[in-house]
């Protein structure tokens, strides 16, 4: 395939880079659809974190889609990353929220701060994202930016959702337990990148990482992150949402 | 991202502009999706308001998804706003008139009212707004446009739908009450952004705003009463008629 090299990346790069994207349309686009037609599969209490996952993989194939096409157009555009976190992380935590296992009251009052704090996280990161390399806002935003993540892992890992999660034995207990690491392992990726985006940031030197390389080693990143962060993490909050529908004695009509 | 100039906006103004517009066709798609797979979460009677919601929301992504195309393109057709506004606000205050409480001879002798002064709303608006700056024409059917926008905040604040709105109790009416505002909130973003748009109006006087920063306040702005206005008002009607489907004992199968 006769590859651009507009965007200063190698042959092999750009491929990787341009590979990358289209799977991600793939498999976010069809994603969405399984999410859509198994929603009976489940309990009606269950069926919403299932339209979520529905949701949140539509919403990255469509912007998978968009970031391919400006790609191959031979522009960059990391708006299209942050208007669909802003999207999506919401969701993200919102569905967990759905298949914890709290009390009715307790989900209630939970969500709405986990949601905020997610809309924060996304919406302070932008601004340090866009700002220059090496400049105290991208190091303030990011900072900010953390403040918020830190406080939704604190919720899932200590908070309410936290002790709620942990509480629950058997099978579903652990799928519980896994969603948690699959979360913090896949979110960790983030900050990572954000990092390593600013070429004069420590990480970069200390990786030796700059220019194409550095380019490359994100954009797969974020690519593989999201793909375990939205239809795989769907998958496994659906695998819960299918046990408790059992234990509960649901059968799909 | 190299980004155009075509319409006289600054590089950092045309990318927040075009990351708006590209949120929005996210944003309204996904919510066209969620409220058609939501439906049947609601007692038959209050179905026909996320289905509103639906078309609403599935109106305003074919028209921002060309809004965008054309922004993309390098130009700009605020036609476009006027065509989704004659579909979309008549459905607005029709699924309140569904979720509201109002015995049914009630409803069925208002919403016609309001549909019919919300069509004449958006109607009178658009010669106003492709008449030059400054003349007479755009005062003056601004004026009649706001004629028929303060008849329907009239009838949701002070009539027959307004007296329904603020007679029920606990936490519905909290609810009702919150959709009144957040349609008060929202719609005044329209008539200001009217207004910002002759560059020889008081007020864009008054705020020194013109050119490529009108342009953008504008535009963005409309972009965000837009999500506010329709799929975030959908998320008020569908948790009202929630509510209500739960009092009454309905159970989703």
């Amino acid at each position: 395939m006769d590859m651009q090299n507009a965007l200063g990346l190698s042959g092999g790069q750009a491929e990787l880079v341009y590979n990358s994207f289209s799977f991600a349309v793939a498999a976010m686009g069809i994603a969405f659809v399984y999410f859509l037609v198994s929603r009976n599969r489940v309990a009606p209490a269950y069926r919403s974190a299932l339209t979520m996952s529905a949701m949140i993989c539509g919403i990255a194939a469509y912007h998978y889609w968009r970031i391919f096409g400006n790609y191959a157009a031979g522009t960059w555009n990391e708006g299209y990353r942050y208007a669909d976190w802003l999207l999506t992380v919401p969701l993200l935590v919102a569905e967990l929220v759905v298949v914890a296992g709290l009390a009715k009251d307790v989900a209630r009052k939970v969500t709405p701060r986990l949601v905020a704090a997610a809309l924060l996280m996304v919406a302070t990161g932008y601004p340090g994202e866009t700002a220059a390399d090496g400049s105290s806002a991208r190091l303030v935003w990011g900072i900010i930016s953390s403040v918020f993540m830190l406080y939704v892992l604190y919720e899932l890992f200590a908070g309410e959702v936290g002790k709620a999660l942990k509480s629950q034995s058997g099978a579903i207990g652990k799928k519980l337990n896994n969603i948690r690491y699959l979360l913090l392992f896949t979110w960790g990726v983030y900050p990572i990148a954000y990092i390593l985006g600013d070429e004069k940031s420590w990480l970069a030197d200390a990786l030796n990482l700059s220019g194409s390389d550095a380019t490359t080693a994100i954009q797969v990143g974020y690519t593989i992150a999201d793909v375990l962060a939205k239809p795989v993490y769907g998958l496994v909050i659906m695998s819960v949402a299918l046990a408790r529908s059992e234990s509960e004695g649901y059968k799909a009509a």
